[in-house]
């Protein structure tokens, strides 16, 4: 196994409703993460949540199963993760972001 | 992008079936967290696992499949989470709790 | 509640196609982590992301679609999550595996 090494986990708590220019903001996210180059995205729906605005999303109402909580996971280093947040600040008009520490114990390509 | 704060991310390791007074207790936690103003929860359903009783759960048998994995994830302030917590040892029968650290890096709402 | 301990949380992602002799990774990782008596493990499977390779797999695309994002989630002590990693070492030939800070604040058995 490779030597661990201090990484970030950023995570991006949004509505599946929100939308980039005219694309699913989620979509969008993880283009653009792929495009810059980090390391890995993962995109994950909840089932039932709220968020800002307090509205509650469950796939039990039709009406609000449309825009379900999606967070979208980033794992990089500290510095690409840094050049990565100032896009974030422009695309997420409405949402949670966190970052935590978190140790890169393997990163192997096939 | 505001200035980041220090938070805690809290989460609640859950069997689908588990119930809270007749209701699933996934779902009497997200709506006592909005009640208590909590800033976000997101459900999440797992597609196979195992817990403290180390059954193992899975899509892939049928019987097992009423009582999937749930995550339920709550960031906020350590205070708001700690006024929580005591609701969640009335609560969760079984299942597992986990507090981290994680840096609130953006929190806006539309 | 019990007295809050210090763990770890173990996260691995690979992808819903990979194969550990004749069985799907994930579900060899989650058998061995009860097996190997992990206080538990939950596996989880995102719409959208890319790893290593950085090929897009999402739900939109058929062909991308059988290989999805899979986090499997074990939390435990230190100790057993170091006695478990050498496993994953042999198992994983492609993914990421992160280790991160975890409280476990509650830990209950029915």
């Amino acid at each position: 196994m490779n030597i661990p090494t201090e990484g970030k986990l950023l995570r991006i708590f949004i509505g599946e409703a929100d939308r980039w220019h005219h694309q699913p903001l989620y979509e969008a996210i993880v283009h653009l993460a792929r495009k810059e180059g980090m390391a890995g995205a993962t995109a994950i729906k909840g089932f039932m949540g709220f968020g800002c605005k307090s509205h509650l999303h469950t796939t039990k109402l039709l009406r609000l199963s449309e825009d379900l909580p999606i967070i979208i996971e980033i794992v990089d280093s500290e510095e690409k993760i840094n050049l990565f947040l100032p896009f974030l600040d422009e695309m997420v008009k409405e949402g949670l972001i966190t970052l935590e520490k978190a140790t890169v114990q393997m990163y192997r390509a096939g």
